[in-house]
């Protein structure tokens, strides 16, 4: 075998086999394949497609690359597709956890125009990412949650291609994300697994027919493994809730967990944790629906992140958000029909709250609080969003720009489809 | 302009700027797009090709990217897309040349399976290929006929994304080779222009409508920068006349100026040599033609040959070929339907007759000389093929196998299509 035959072989459009598949996924991870060889292949697979039967092959070549985790608990992992101001998991994982229901869950950094949850935690002083397995275990058994970094070398292919696909226009094709998605959540252990797929010009897919036809792939990969799998997807024309940047989020989801949250996020919550709850109690999403608004009302879900932050080291009385702050103003009268969230990202980023690059160090205390959200009436003159900087700056008519005032009203509808127990 | 929007604007099949393909081309060249990146953008273009006006643009970036020389002389020059034992231009310049057409010509060195003019010079004792523009100059004035290496900074951006599509599996794209081909050969400043395209399994274009398309878009783009330019199709389901090998190919060479040339290599010789005479004397390709053969038999032409060779200090009475030879008999008897040029090319090569990446040494030794050629009868027995070799050997059976020996007889046809004067 050799890398340039098969290069050939999917420019024909010829099925590869699962040997030809590990040829080149193990023969790029050991250097026998060049980084420009890879990004041809990729590109490929982006241009051409994949049948579901090479990406499934796909999948558990990556998966087998490195550790596959066994957590000897049952536990219920979720995952976003990426999205601005996207602090789910810091209210999901403690309220599902308060219903009884484990969470043991791997979260990475940010990159690009989204942030990371690790990165959000992390402006939690004494907050701790790092953890052995057994720790991590023993953590889940005491008080139902936990969350981490890295931990163990789990699929280190796709660390690897993950980064290239970064830097040569592929991380937007269906099977490569199918791929890589899939083999993190069933190397990390947990036996339910619910995506947030966010759909939009923010996201990774931004038509809903990609979006269904990605939901069905992982839905179906996950079935190979036993795993049960969830797919919700979620509109990413706006960024979820009002704070975008790190320290902001986790003050916005600590108001969230006190009863006091966006309507947005509050929907988004609630509907995964629903889903999740319903998956593992094998009882009625509805009725999981009523426990989890209940949780979130009576201050359960938040006792419960607070017995977690503890557990990890945690300190919520002191997180600091920058003192110098600036209110940016709607410039004509109407109704806002549309927020940028990927330009609210990119901004975010080069107020330094995100990176460029890996090694790019983060300030947790910059970032944005959207002051009116889709659907809203703004008179002119009235704040629409507040900027918070430190050393780095954008300009405010930049920040302005993401926002579309029109005279008409438009209604924004987070949920779009919900794909669950297919055939 | 950033790389990753070019790449996502070209997977939108949307039409690409002369901007933004001088940002790509320029950018890799000076090393701020990555080669990982280049080969994206580069399968996108194998993949989904280009318009012909992008395909202008990108020879005109790369024909800019380095010297474009002027010559002060009227040359007709002549390319070759690379064939196996293809000797053409050592009897073809001093045939068209003894004509009293001037050829000022760079030649490459061979990678892969196919050999370079270069290289097969150099297998003169004492042949120089390096001379400076001046020199250069001067010769063609003096004699009509100088053939050089690299002269000069020409097209660095090809060379560099020629490096990169070569390891890519991109080199069979029309546009890039289109590009590739003729910004060398309008940056080599002559002012007409002849192509040998070859056609077949051994070659980069393998069947007939791409290397219509081809041809026609490389006249096309001559004409743009009005060169003249005519473009032969040729077979090249076997080796070109008997030799393959460099010092093989030179004594096959010398032969054939000497009028004891195998048939086909005659015909491509006297049919591109009528195209080139034809194209810069303004007389018909016929006359062209009975003057090219008269020239080769009344010796005129080898004549012009010793002047070029002793003129760039080169020794013909001491050429050497292996002393070690080996006959390889037919098994059976028949006829030759197809010897596999590719393979005999790669074998070739394996002997040490060729390189496998740049820094290799050669072995001007060494070769085959094919004594049965595609149409002829042979008995079980005779002779096929005779392998000159040094250090390296290749198995007996995987050069017998390059023969296809059947019971019914081809003629095969060497000169597949003319395409000149295009509208």
């Amino acid at each position: 075998m050799n890398i340039l035959d098969i290069i050939d072989k999917k420019e024909q459009n010829q099925k590869l086999t699962y040997e030809e598949l590990k040829y080149v996924v193990n023969g790029f991870l050991n250097g026998e394949i060049k980084d420009y060889q890879m990004s041809a292949f990729l590109t490929e697979i982006d241009l051409l497609g994949m049948s579901d039967e090479e990406t499934l092959d796909l999948t558990d070549i990556m998966l087998k690359s490195g550790e596959v985790l066994n957590l000897n608990i049952n536990a219920v992992d979720k995952h976003s597709t990426g999205g601005v101001g996207d602090k789910t998991t810091l209210v999901l994982a403690p309220l599902v956890a308060s219903l009884g229901v484990n969470v043991a869950k791997m979260s990475g950094r940010g990159l690009g125009h989204t942030g990371g949850t690790i990165d959000k935690l992390e402006s939690i002083p004494g907050f701790k990412t790092n953890m052995t397995l057994e720790n991590f275990q023993n953590q889940v058994k005491k008080i139902g949650i936990a969350l981490v970094g890295t931990m163990g070398n789990l699929v280190p292919a796709d660390k690897k291609i993950y980064a290239l696909r970064d830097v040569t226009g592929t991380v937007d094709s269906i099977p490569l994300i199918a791929s890589s998605v899939m083999s993190k959540k069933i190397a990390s252990g947990s036996n339910k697994i619910v995506i947030d797929l966010k759909v939009g010009e923010g996201a990774l897919v931004n038509n809903l027919k990609d979006a269904e036809k990605l939901g069905k792939l992982m839905i179906k990969i996950g079935k190979h493994y036993n795993k049960e799998t969830a797919c919700l997807l979620t509109n990413m024309n706006e960024p979820l809730g009002r704070a975008v940047g790190n320290a902001l989020e986790v003050v916005e989801s600590i108001n969230t967990l006190k009863g006091n949250g966006p309507a947005d996020l509050i929907e988004l919550v609630t509907e995964l944790s629903s889903l999740m709850v319903s998956m593992e109690k094998g009882i009625s999403e509805e009725e999981a629906k009523t426990m989890s608004l209940e949780n979130l009302k009576n201050g359960q879900a938040y006792r419960k992140f607070l017995e977690w932050v503890t557990a990890q080291g945690g300190d919520i009385s002191n997180i600091k958000i920058s003192q110098n702050k600036k209110h940016l103003t709607a410039p004509k009268s109407g109704y806002i029909t549309q927020i940028d969230a990927l330009e609210i990202g990119k901004l975010a980023r080069n107020l330094g709250a995100g990176r460029l690059t890996e090694n790019d160090k983060i300030d947790h205390e910059v970032g944005f609080v959207i002051n009116k959200k889709v659907g809203d009436k703004v008179e002119a003159g009235e704040t629409l969003i507040t900027v918070y900087y430190n050393e780095k700056t954008v300009p405010d008519e930049e920040v302005l720009n993401c926002f579309k005032i029109d005279d008409y009203e438009v209604k924004p509808k987070l949920i779009i489809e919900k794909l669950t127990n297919l055939n």
